[in-house]
């Protein structure tokens, strides 16, 4: 199963190909050292979240140029091939080194586009994930791990499948955008013939130090984060034990949720409602119940009219000790985003709630640019899917929130261990015979 | 021709009216001092380049809602409420404050989004343009600056209009993303009933210090730059003299270029072909003809060929000598940018040049994202857009640089001078009679 061609790649691959054409980069001394690429666990996760992300899902190719279906034998060889150029390009970028040429390079071509040269890596980490509809892909079905399936459908999901779906996954962050986009251009460029890109998202976090960061509704976002490095934070995101296949432990699942805000219903709505909404009291995160952001909320207290002040209903409320790690970026495309298929655009547009001309915060100047795509890229790190499942269902029943926010994307990666010098990720999947 | 709500509320909006409700934003501690508002030239261009950029054009409203057309009068007063609204809250984020209040909020609402509360302003700077048909549509033709009438077209032009012109302009920058969108936010929401979005552009640039950044080519981008400060500067850059209304003296004219870059392309030529279309080497910067980045190019200088190193056509050559300020920043929108009406969308898409499925970085996945758009958001600020315009002549005509990029969106602006407080943005276009 294994070709001559694919384990040479993989001992090549990884580290020891340091493109010998190519000038070594010249990192800014200072700031934070490099994150790392090889160890138990892939970072990414229970790295302190960096301030910027690329999210991108691609498919594996099953075609030859000429339209032929490719053998699963071949697609699973191709799968390998792009996990050794990713796992050695990865771990390069990571380290600030430059990607190494790419497999189409012409002779003479450069070994690395240099946007990053003189960047230093600015805590840059790549983390890749496999979706379910790889393992069939690439014949593996028997090491699917046990939660790995699409999520159901919603009632309140809006998805469009441009934003939605993929075999592979690519989380891209870092604190330096210019070297973020670099890296993205590495891995992409290491795809043809291999994979498609299938979609791509952008997001940021404000420059909050040690505070929880504030989503676009104004709120502080992830409270309730278990801390890495705490037993709570592995047994709610690393998985382990005899349930799942043994090549999985030490990974994770992600669910990953393009989440659009409705900023000018919110932007028009009172504080009071606002708050209900979320549980919270906007300035200070303190549960409505009272106390500071970190004061556990009592639901049972009850106002003057004998409610409860946290409503039932709130985010919150219908939240409460589901164990994840959120780890969401905020993202406003303003304009950007026209990734819905022109015939699906063209039949809800105009006719969109909330997307009326009289709507003082959707205008328009007959150009083509009516949606309004600003919202939160929700990760959602956790060792079983259930967890986010049964909330969100409870949520799509209930939520207040539900006013202002529609669900537009959606997709579950398994996210492999990391591996040590010399293997590429997944390599587990193709044990040696 | 100024109503009395006109001024009073002018009065009000430049910095007097601190939203009595809204809780005082409590910026964190450190950090460089805010930019300033008023003064003698806007900020945001003799500033040192901030990280991230925000770009975004408006058209004034022309119509009632019922369609009615309003009569020139009524539109130059909602101008000038808009200049108002915007003036007042733009010297407000700047210094970190809220923005206070939306003119549409319902009783209850908040003053402010709240994204930015514990951000520290991070050296924000907002700065507003006219575009040529303002002056038109406001009735003062007369003060139209001399050079400011649409871009000629250009040979290698490929505009698409919901990237072009523009009556209204805002350049929103700084070091931190999420201050960009909240300021963002604060001025669209002060726009419903007088201005409609026409186009929005977002960029960034490498935290690359005091050295040149990079532009996506791996070029350093701006080394011929005139230093803030200097006389070189200020004769480049600020408008004086008699051959201009005085109402615009201390502004300046903002290029704005929309230019896509085909990296897929680029990465697969040589880098002796980079480096001729350039002129420079893309190591050091310094021009082909020797020395280091600041050296001066040599164009007499010939190879052991005869003929000169710096190649007649390149990029170098033929833009020597334009005084202007270059404040461009590198976009990567991946798939997101769909901005292209769908009809020539559809009618362009697969066939378009550069976009086939045979091309190695330019895979789709049926999703119907298969545009590219990366490059740069070129931003020239200048005295006399005239020399822009001769040398972007010459470099149609001529420039090597042509075959890898495409000129996708333009625009240009007149850059009021700024105002002292109490004087919204522009208002000397209306003198009190």
């Amino acid at each position: 199963m294994v070709t001559a061609g694919v384990g040479a790649g993989g001992a090549l691959a990884v580290g020891a190909d340091e493109a010998p054409a190519s000038p070594a980069r010249n990192p800014a001394p200072g700031g934070p050292p490099a994150e790392q690429f090889h160890g138990t666990h892939q970072s990414g996760i229970a790295t302190p979240q960096q301030r910027y992300a690329y999210f991108a899902a691609f498919d594996l190719e099953v075609g030859d140029p000429k339209g032929k279906r490719l053998s699963t034998e071949r697609i699973a060889t191709n799968f390998q091939h792009l996990m050794e150029r990713w796992s050695g390009a990865a771990e390069r970028l990571m380290r600030g080194r430059p990607a190494g040429p790419l497999p189409v390079n012409r002779p003479g071509a450069p070994a690395d586009s240099g946007v990053a040269d003189g960047l230093p890596p600015s805590r840059l980490t790549l983390t890749f994930g496999l979706g379910p509809e790889l393992f069939d892909t690439i014949g593996r079905q028997e090491q699917r791990p046990r939660h790995l399936r699409e999520l159901p459908a919603f009632s309140t999901d809006q998805l469009q499948p441009a934003w939605s779906g993929g075999q592979l996954f690519v989380q891209i962050c870092g604190d330096d955008p210019q070297s973020i986009s670099h890296a993205f251009r590495a891995l992409r460029g290491r795809a043809p013939g291999l994979a498609r890109l299938r979609w791509s998202q952008q997001g940021f976090l404000g420059r909050f130090g040690d505070a929880t960061p504030r989503n676009l509704f104004g709120h502080k976002d992830g409270t309730a984060n278990p801390r890495a490095g705490t037993a709570a934070f592995d047994d709610a995101v690393w998985v382990s034990g005899p349930d799942e296949p043994s090549w999985f432990t030490g990974g994770t699942y992600l669910v990953f949720r393009k989440i659009r805000m409705d900023l000018p219903k919110w932007d028009t709505s009172t504080a009071l409602q606002q708050d209900q909404s979320i549980g919270r009291r906007r300035d200070t995160g303190a549960p409505l119940s009272g106390g500071h952001e970190f004061t556990p909320p009592d639901f049972g207290r009850t106002g003057p009219d004998g409610e409860p002040v946290i409503p039932p209903d709130s985010h919150l409320a219908l939240v409460r000790d589901i164990p994840m790690l959120r780890r969401s970026y905020n993202y406003d495309y303003a304009f950007q985003a026209r990734a819905e298929p022109a015939g699906e655009h063209d039949h809800h547009g105009a006719d969109r709630p909330g997307h009326s001309h009289d709507d003082p915060l959707h205008d328009h100047a007959g150009t083509g640019h009516d949606t309004y795509d600003t919202g939160v890229l929700f990760c959602a790190y956790l060792r079983d899917p259930g967890d986010f499942i049964r909330a969100q269902q409870k949520m799509a029943a209930a939520d207040r929130l539900n006013a202002f926010i529609q669900h537009t994307g959606s997709a579950i990666f398994a996210i492999p261990r990391a591996v040590q010098p010399g293997r590429h990720l997944a390599a587990a999947l193709f044990p040696q015979r």
